[in-house]
């Protein structure tokens, strides 16, 4: 095994997300990264590097060759500019690019950011666009995102007993969650009537079981842990980075109840970080659907599989409960710019890490971020720690 | 500096480019990236990672999230497979990316492929929608990437007085080379008056100037060079590697004669493999346009700025000249379906340096492989040796 760097996040900065009309593709990423970069304080010109995260610029603005557009806008020289992309996990992917440059010595200070463009699209545009993008062969049998994580619901709750309620309890706490978060799409206080009462999307999940589509963009600067304090005072170590991939469709996949692209990729970040699921004190998980969060939490090890459920009514899972998850109100209630969302959620985890979050979770000193592609085609699972 | 590990090339693949009717872009990948693994005679659980250049699956064919996707097809497990995108330099950034892993150590094993579906749309249809994903304001002023090199055309003309002539040399040069090439979209001699009496598309490059729209894909395998002899009798090594990025559009653009992103990859290429250009023996570039070609050989330090076309003029570049450009044909001739090109250009480059290219230069020991994106978006550059 190669020998890694210590890589530190110096810098991070981040739009709200929702609905930001008159705001481009190329507008949003500049302004989360103009703020990462102002917030971790480094000239332009040592920055070696950028990636960015998107899914559908292609398919939603018609837009592509947008990472080299940025940079140049930026006026970060002739660095390399990359755009990865692994559908809703895109900027996961980004985020462990830019670790992965900075971690082997190929660059000392790299910026990431991820950004997507989605309401210029109606609603159900982008939900057809993204479906048939992600899964051409399911999307024609009529299935969309909604409909395979209703399917997917339908197997848990027939395992494991899972309830209703227990659903409607996730989109409660983060709808909660997100009102003290300025960044977030919505900040309403939501009722057990309130989600068990609006409209049915995909049996048995309701409307508000379902993240938003929303524009946004967030962005980090990493650099060497060494060099970090030159920078900031308050560093956050990227610990661990774990990226795996998996079948995506329902017709071969093994399991309704877990992905395994996220079993595996936080195998491998708990692995270089040489920390287990009871050392993590924050969490923002991939909550894109409610049952998203309760299998997303079994998948990373907080609770066996089939206990996401009852440990949502326990209240584990609450701010001030066993294991925090989504205190920023997660994609639920924070909203899921799709290519944005995984830095989105490394934004919200060194906010919580740094001490000064929003919603904050009291002494949190270990952190971890979680990004899922598509119906599990792809993941990404991060370990951070303050310095 | 890290500390790099020698990479080589242990198996190529490609599948013929051109129209490929009833192919998917999946289809393409995996027959590409099939070829490549058996010809690297490598057990598919020791490949470790997985890269596609692609650029307009989205607008294309309304497809994403296909790097997992062609990975699962490909029973590559749960490995990470990430599409990369930098317009028509998407796969030199993939065969960069596969390189940088196994160089850092990060993987001994790795997989790259570049591919792209463009027939499905009409010619007019995939023009512009590859010129308003790359360019927006240009495009909605009027111009197409052949509207754009017609510009770059004629500033090149006015300040070196190139002429309309040596253009279309270089036309009938990567015509004639493709002739015997399988892979190539167009194999048919072509005379002086066929290319100035061809259908003018944007003044001064006319029909024959110009490369065609193209399906296709190509794969490479990469490994440790330590590695390589147990699986390849003809390794090819990548001694030098370049990325950079610059401005992409024509109203803000230093210069119309020189391409800044390429002038930069091919530095950071040649001081890696510690090479000059006069150390070139056979040359694969982005002559998209029959201008392209001569500014890319400048920029590429193969002549001075300004003498490219007399060098064409006088049968320099010719597969028995001084540096032979582009004995594949190259994407005049042998298509060019974008997001595949990079990757296109390193397969007809490894088979000059194995000794068994259809169009073979005489003894050739180092080639090289120049992939640019956009009218000078993004360019990457590798330079290879044969072992």
């Amino acid at each position: 095994m190669v020998n890694m760097r210590s890589v530190s996040v110096i810098g991070i900065g981040s739009t709200n997300f929702g609905r930001l009309e008159g705001w481009s593709l190329v507008d949003m990423a500049c302004e989360a990264a103009n703020e990462a970069i102002a917030d971790a304080g480094v000239p332009r010109e040592k920055i070696q590097a950028f990636y960015l995260g998107n899914f559908g610029s292609g398919i939603l603005v018609g837009q592509e060759t947008i990472a080299p557009k940025i940079g140049y806008q930026l006026g970060l020289g002739t660095i390399p500019a990359t755009k990865v992309e692994g559908a809703c996990a895109s900027a996961g992917i980004a985020l462990r690019h830019g670790f992965l440059l900075v971690a082997t010595g190929l660059a000392d200070i790299v910026l990431v950011a991820g950004a997507e463009k989605m309401t210029s699209a109606t609603t159900a545009q982008s939900t057809a666009a993204l479906a048939a993008a992600a899964e051409e062969l399911e999307y024609k049998a009529g299935l969309t995102f909604a409909g395979a994580f209703g399917i997917w619901s339908h197997r848990h709750m027939h395992e494991f007993g899972t309830t209703r309620k227990q659903l409607a309890l996730v989109s409660i706490k983060n709808k909660k969650n997100g009102i003290p978060n300025p960044r977030a799409q919505f900040r309403k206080k939501m009722t057990l009537d309130d989600v068990l009462e609006s409209r049915m999307i995909a049996d048995p999940l309701r409307l508000y079981d379902c993240c938003p589509i929303s524009d946004g963009a967030a962005s980090l600067v990493l650099c060497t842990t060494e060099m970090a304090g030159e920078y900031c005072d308050k560093p956050v170590e990227i610990m661990g980075s774990g990226h795996a991939t998996a079948c995506s469709n329902i017709y071969e996949a093994e399991s309704l109840v877990q992905f395994r692209a996220t079993v595996e990729a936080a195998r491998q970040a708990y692995d270089m970080a040489g920390l287990k699921p009871s050392d993590i004190d924050v969490v923002e998980l991939h909550d894109c659907f409610t049952m998203a969060e309760i299998i997303d939490s079994e998948d990373l090890g907080f609770f066996e599989k089939g206990q996401g459920g009852p440990a949502v009514e326990e209240g584990l899972t609450q701010v001030r409960g066993k294991i925090p998850i989504n205190p920023s109100g997660g994609l639920l209630s924070k909203g899921h710019p799709v290519g944005a969302t995984g830095c989105g959620q490394a934004y919200e985890v060194i906010k919580q890490l740094r001490g000064d979050h929003e919603n904050q979770v009291s002494g949190a000193e270990i952190g971890l971020a979680h990004n899922l592609g598509a119906t599990g085609a792809v993941s990404t699972v991060h370990v951070f720690r303050r310095r």
